[in-house]
């Protein structure tokens, strides 16, 4: 799934993956150029659990629209929100997810959400993948010496890797737009 | 319960209640002296719910910023989200509640949310006064010619008018730092 197009081997972008959390939310800027891709950045933005709400998500708005800023990406890719069995964490995931999509989108960058299935069914050839089949993935797509961590963030390389994977490069960064519904 | 302290005659504030969501996000500026409550500035910010997601909360980011260096708020109190029926409502009423609370932090201004039946009790009396109960307490409070409308702009007051109830003035702002985990 990761084959070069003809056309594709001289355009280069970045894709900028984010897995939307308040305690930990994921980032990976991947570098694509035709079947090559590098690692721009990757990590994880935090906020202290015992820090105000506001103010935690405020800690978010700023650190994201850094990174925005210092990565220029060419496209946002966001894992889609879904109300899990923890209400609490759902709800503040929700939250986060709001501030990323707010300022990709404030900033004319086109924003595409998946499905935690949709990203495991790119990486790793199948929607049921478990953690660590996707992480291998990921080092082995990435190069990488060893196990990409933390979790969120090879989270983050893995929905970048499926934006890739998910749309002929060019055409991506337009069809992005308005798949977000 | 809205009674006037005597220090607090000469003192003045602005408080912006907040209804937090995407296709209507109400507000209410409320200008407190005293016992004196004037509306400063009332109303709804929309966006298409045809338009992509991201570009929505996009259009709610622009919006609640340029309501904030309008209104310019002593504090910002906002109606805490719970998970409802709805999910797919609850889901972008979390993103939008988000986009609003980073934003209000960012700007230094503190942050208060209080549940809908802290809201009612403080406002109409009862945690579970009905719509038109607290729409009438807020007409009256308001000195209002007609029922307060939309309604979400009327919530948005009645939120307004429990940060105002809930906390003396004199320490309103300061106390508003650190409640809204």
């Amino acid at each position: 799934m990761f084959a070069p197009r003809p056309s594709d081997v001289d355009r280069h972008e970045v894709i900028l993956g984010v897995d939307p959390g308040l305690t930990r939310c994921g980032f990976a800027a991947l570098h694509a150029r035709g079947a090559t891709i590098d690692v721009v950045a990757m990590g994880v933005l935090t906020s202290p659990s015992d820090m105000d709400l506001a103010e935690r998500l405020a800690m978010l708005h700023g650190d994201f629209e850094s990174l925005l800023k210092e990565v220029r990406p060419h496209a946002v890719a966001v894992e889609r929100v879904f109300f899990q069995s923890n209400v609490s964490t759902a709800m503040s995931v929700a939250q986060a997810s709001g501030v990323v999509l707010a300022l990709a989108a404030s900033r004319g960058i086109p924003v595409v959400q998946y499905s935690p299935s949709q990203v495991k069914s790119a990486v790793a050839g199948s929607g049921n993948a478990d953690k660590l089949a996707v992480q291998k993935m990921v080092q082995r797509r990435l190069s990488l010496s060893s196990l990409p961590e933390p979790a969120d963030a090879s989270d983050a390389a893995a929905i970048a890797l499926c934006h890739i994977a998910a749309s002929p490069l060019a055409t991506r960064v337009g069809a992005a737009q308005g798949v977000t519904k």
